[in-house]
């Protein structure tokens, strides 16, 4: 047995939801049926209009509905000599909760990953070269995650970079502040040693 | 610093799934935008649609677009001298899975709970007296979830049945079949002792 059609179509368009699997997306069915039916329609609405209108901005590539988002559409930061290269706007927002950073930023949207089809062209790099292209970068901050495909892809628009004389700098990493020595990866602990300043 | 606007109402949007919080809906928002653009508009669809014409089985009030569920609908479950009550569809699809009822059911959407003023009327408890007083129904198998309220809600359904001299039952309590005594709760062996029956 089964439910009926229009609702066991509803579960199984739920599913398409990271994360969500068969018993999930049943109880969110069932919720939004039996209690929420106005949330859902709103719901609805919101993801028809977003899956339409939501593009990428043409200076970064961030999710936006305008043609450029907010920050490259400022006139104080859109023009900012510093590029931060993160690989999605979530980043963005992880770096811009600090307010410690006052330039542009450039969103991959994934790093490289050849075996999944994901490479220079996937990333936007063209678009990254035109901005090095143009003369008006003076640094660009890559702030790609530190996992072995995020460092690949650091390397490889460093490269990039370099042909433009462009200075290229790396975030930092090593022990996180609050954490404690017993409980950091080796790894980390490397990086934090090979890190070293002088106090 | 925020996301643009309409992606921020998506993900104020998506929070309205039970269990789904700022960093999940975060998650769905982006994964919808960058992969699965036609699965979100899908969904969109879908979800609009069930919003709109989804409603309740007139015989069972169970979810169905039509004006009968499938086994209300059916001739031969239709109309079925045996009535289960049950709390919801998930519970429906879960004895229909055993294959060994072959009644037809009664979703009450809930349980008795007043505190958030849900009375009989919430439950439909007027239908079910509908089909006892009709003297269609030969016996009511009360299959309500063994909890403080679903207990509660089926000794109010039985008081109803009595007084239309119908055959109430509850399901069986006790030790499920693989579990081990060890691990069993004490109400549950307790319940699994006085229901005992002679081999």
């Amino acid at each position: 047995m089964k439910f009926s059609p229009l609702v066991d179509e509803l579960i199984q368009s739920l599913r398409c939801l990271p994360g969500v699997g068969p018993k999930s997306a049943q109880r969110m069915a069932f919720q939004l049926l039996e209690r929420e039916r106005s949330s859902g329609a709103h719901l609805a609405d919101t993801l028809a209009k977003a899956m339409r209108e939501v593009g990428h901005c043409q200076s970064c590539r961030t999710f936006t509905e305008e043609e450029k988002c907010s920050i490259c559409a400022s006139s104080k930061r859109g023009n900012s000599e510093t590029i931060c290269v993160v690989e999605t706007p979530a980043d963005v927002l992880a770096v811009e909760s600090g307010g410690h950073f006052s330039g542009r930023y450039f969103v991959l949207l994934g790093h490289l990953s050849p075996l999944d089809g994901v490479g220079p062209d996937e990333l936007g790099l063209h678009l990254l070269e035109q901005h090095l292209a143009s003369g008006d970068v003076n640094e660009l901050i890559l702030a790609t995650n530190p996992t072995v495909e995020g460092d690949a892809t650091a390397h490889f628009i460093g490269d990039i970079a370099a042909r433009y004389e462009v200075k290229v700098t790396r975030i930092a990493h090593g022990v996180p502040v609050g954490g404690e020595l017993e409980y950091v990866d080796s790894t980390t602990l490397a990086l934090s040693f090979t890190g070293r300043k002088q106090l």
